[in-house]
């Protein structure tokens, strides 16, 4: 492993390798035998745990419940929303059949032709078809609403070029999808997840974001708003982290889904729908992680502390292990997940690379010395500082530690993003940044024609209109600097995952 | 609701249609626009929420962890395996296509036939060959092993006939998959899960089990031996509950996962593989529930407790609001779930059927008179008891209530299936008596043949050998009932779900 972890290509040699190396290295992910599929490792999926549960805590407390809805979709169902299948369902896993038999050669199993479906059915890439296909029946009136549903589930978009956690053909997600009585509850349901998710990313994986809304071009298939929440990696490239869709009532109209409202008309219903995937472990790894390995944000490591001892006989060990021992205990009874490794199969260097590599925020080490003293050496990941301390208070101190850690990276990537945002008033100048990666702010003038063009020309898309103010300037009126004609306000360009 | 519930069918009448009525009418799930796939409502889905945490819970304080495997297997890893082919991978979702494309007559998406894939993908119907290909790689030396993963996640068989929860096309459970050393270690860990799975159905489905062994024609497909627990509803039949298998070598074999062992010698890997399913959600409904509806067990009920206000005007609601908000907060603080209902658009009389319906365990209710004399009318679910008690006191005295309605479920449970198990010694008696319902303790001669025959014959089948002893001769070697042929002992009959 410590051999592994030497082989770590540096972000600065190659951003993409070192990325892809990690997520393997580090235990988290791996391609499987199905093209474009991964195997969640125990240790990652361990991160997507704690994701999922913080998630979950923070939609059970603004009232939404989970349901789970079919794998499978009728193939009719993609073509009731006109554009929601122009923009969506294409690249997708199709059912045909329904039965295996063995081949008459003996050879194995062969699709018995005789099992083929009346219609095909296409597994989820995402869920609005069959879930308003459900409301249609669960909607009467507007006493029947709001519904707040949520949804822990596997998708499936068949990606041709696939990378672990970015973009793989299936992966994990919670999808919500609410029905509302009124255009502006929905829109307020939109935006109140919107901010959920910019919380969960800042206060959990300590990664800024910037909350903003999509173009029309670059909304989700169907919705009337798209409201995004986008990080900056390292390597100065957009991460799309979450979206949430005010859907209007396009849904509610292609499955006919109506109620009585209170003044006892009929009307469609207003709909949201929003999400964050597996994705978001991509996002983790290359927001804080560095040449060593993984560096992982306090409030999401599986291990938050790990101890290992230092020893030159078995008689050492045992003191050591009763002094370790306590201090597990201690900071056990503090909520921190800890674990003590006094392995005897694997060597302390050894030990301490892989924990490097695996991120684990802090490392206590407890040798002979110590002993004697009743000290015990303390290192944080994010920093590689080391210090040695008296084992007197070591357990409030390594509560405040992990705390200050989970601040620190927050402020160092927020810091990396402030320090890459631009704003450009020429496209020359604009083709010039944008190589250097970063946000850009500039004007447009608000065509997808223009939007279009930059990105061909140079790759950069328009990440959101933002609601916070990088520059002074930002909501002055300009001109677009590509065709000259008058702007509202900047926009985030970036170069994106 | 109240005239809803009114029409559900009694279970003396018919049983299978009390069943299928309740689900649906307690919100608990629903059929979908798929054939044999539902959709779990949210109040049935809280149920499922409540048995993962507590299943999970305890997979992780045995040492288990969590990963995930990709949803679709390709189709000749099925034929690696011959016995799982032969007993399991046959009707099943086939994916033979990966893109939809827009019909020329523009009447709707049609599947893209330049999109066939070169080897079909199956849906998972159960995942051991997709993993034990996945262990090949993470399995060197007995250093890597045990391996103890587990995974929730979605499968799929095509069943031609449904029912909610006992048996869909799609179902969720969690999959377990560990890998081992040696023989007995696989061993041990399959039989762990079986008391496992026995532990949680009896603690907190407060559903009684006999744990036991199948017969080899029972057996899973490629298993060595299979654990089960099985449970009886209230019609009499089985309901297999949750299955341990013990692997032996054969995925190894079939996958080529060999390690060098502590005698530094390649060996196969030894395997077991264990799960439940949402078909828990049917056993639970049927064990306890009744003609009013549900019957939840306190420790896996969403809701705890209700409380509902009786009033005559404003001035009393807020009375009786600030006297229910103070029991809440102290049941809270208790760590029971307690909602009050104080919606002033629904009547106390269809709010009590509701509850009822809905199965939640302790009902408080506040009227006028409870505000003069400080008491409050306590109803329990199991037995429909009312009484008024003073508030002084009320919440410890909820809590026991509580408990003692756990209890008080499954000691009715085990006493309705201790009444419904018999032995009989002759294959007569033993047809009359399968009539009737209930489990049968009976010599059989071993034979698949004679099983199959009674099966056949008597729609029975043996569920398990069991552990326990029902009556004290059940060990006692005698004659099968039906060829007259040695026994070694009475086995388990019954007709299953």
């Amino acid at each position: 492993m410590a051999v592994e972890l030497k082989n770590l290509t540096k972000r600065s040699e190659n951003y993409s390798q070192w990325y892809n190396e990690l997520v393997v290295k580090a235990d988290l992910a791996e391609l499987s035998a199905v093209r474009g599929c991964m195997v969640i490792k125990p240790y990652g999926y361990a991160i997507w745990e704690k994701m999922q549960h913080q998630l979950d805590t923070m939609f059970k407390e603004t009232g939404h419940v989970n349901a789970y809805f079919p794998l499978l979709i009728p193939k009719s169902f993609f073509s009731r929303e006109a554009e929601h299948v122009a923009g969506f369902a294409k690249e997708c896993a199709v059912v045909t059949h329904h039965r295996l038999k063995n081949a008459p050669d003996g050879s194995g199993v062969i699709v018995d032709p005789d099992a083929k479906l009346e219609e095909e059915l296409i597994i989820r890439p995402t869920s609005e078809t069959i879930i308003w296909n459900t409301y249609k029946n669960w909607i009467n009136s507007y006493r029947d609403l709001p519904i707040l549903c949520n949804q822990w589930a596997n998708v499936m978009r068949w990606e041709m070029r696939t990378r672990l956690f970015l973009r793989t053909s299936e992966f994990l997600w919670q999808e919500g999808h609410t029905a509302h009585a009124t255009s502006q509850e929905a829109e307020e349901e939109a935006t109140r997840i919107l901010h959920l998710y910019a919380d969960f990313a800042e206060q959990y994986m300590a990664m800024p974001v910037v909350k903003g809304v999509k173009t029309e071009n670059e909304r989700f298939a169907g919705a009337l708003e798209t409201y995004t929440i986008e990080a900056m990696m390292q390597d100065g490239k957009a991460l799309q982290s979450g979206t949430s869709h005010f859907l209007g009532q396009n849904f509610a109209k292609a499955f006919d889904v109506q109620f009585v409202n209170k003044e006892n008309k009929m009307e469609y219903v207003w709909a949201t729908s929003w999400g964050v995937s597996t994705r978001l472990m991509g996002a983790l790894v290359m927001t804080h992680s560095d040449d060593n390995g993984l560096v992982l944000p306090p409030h999401l490591a599986p291990i938050q502390v790990v101890i290992v001892p230092i020893y030159k006989n078995a008689e050492m060990l045992q003191r050591i292990d009763a002094k370790a021992n306590g201090i597990v205990s201690r900071l056990k009874a503090m909520g921190i997940s800890v674990k003590y490794d006094n392995a005897d199969n694997k060597r302390p260097g050894f030990k301490f690379a892989d924990y490097e590599l695996k991120g684990v925020p802090v490392r206590l080490v407890i040798g002979g010395r110590d002993l004697e003293n009743n000290t015990v050496e303390v290192m944080r990941r994010d920093t590689l500082e080391k210090e040695t301390r008296t084992c007197d208070g070591i357990e409030p101190y390594v509560g405040e530690l992990l705390e200050a850690i989970q601040s620190n990276i927050y402020q160092k990537a927020l810091a990396y993003r402030n320090a890459h945002i631009c704003k450009v008033d020429s496209y020359d100048e604009f083709k010039a940044n944008i190589e250097e990666g970063g946000f850009i702010m500039a004007h447009w003038d608000g065509t997808t024609e223009t939007e279009e063009r930059i990105k061909e020309e140079t790759k950069a898309t328009i990440r959101c209109i933002p609601y916070e103010n990088f520059f002074d300037d930002d909501k002055t009126p300009g001109q677009c600097m590509v065709t000259g004609k008058p702007s509202a306000r900047r926009v985030v360009f970036a170069r994106a995952y």
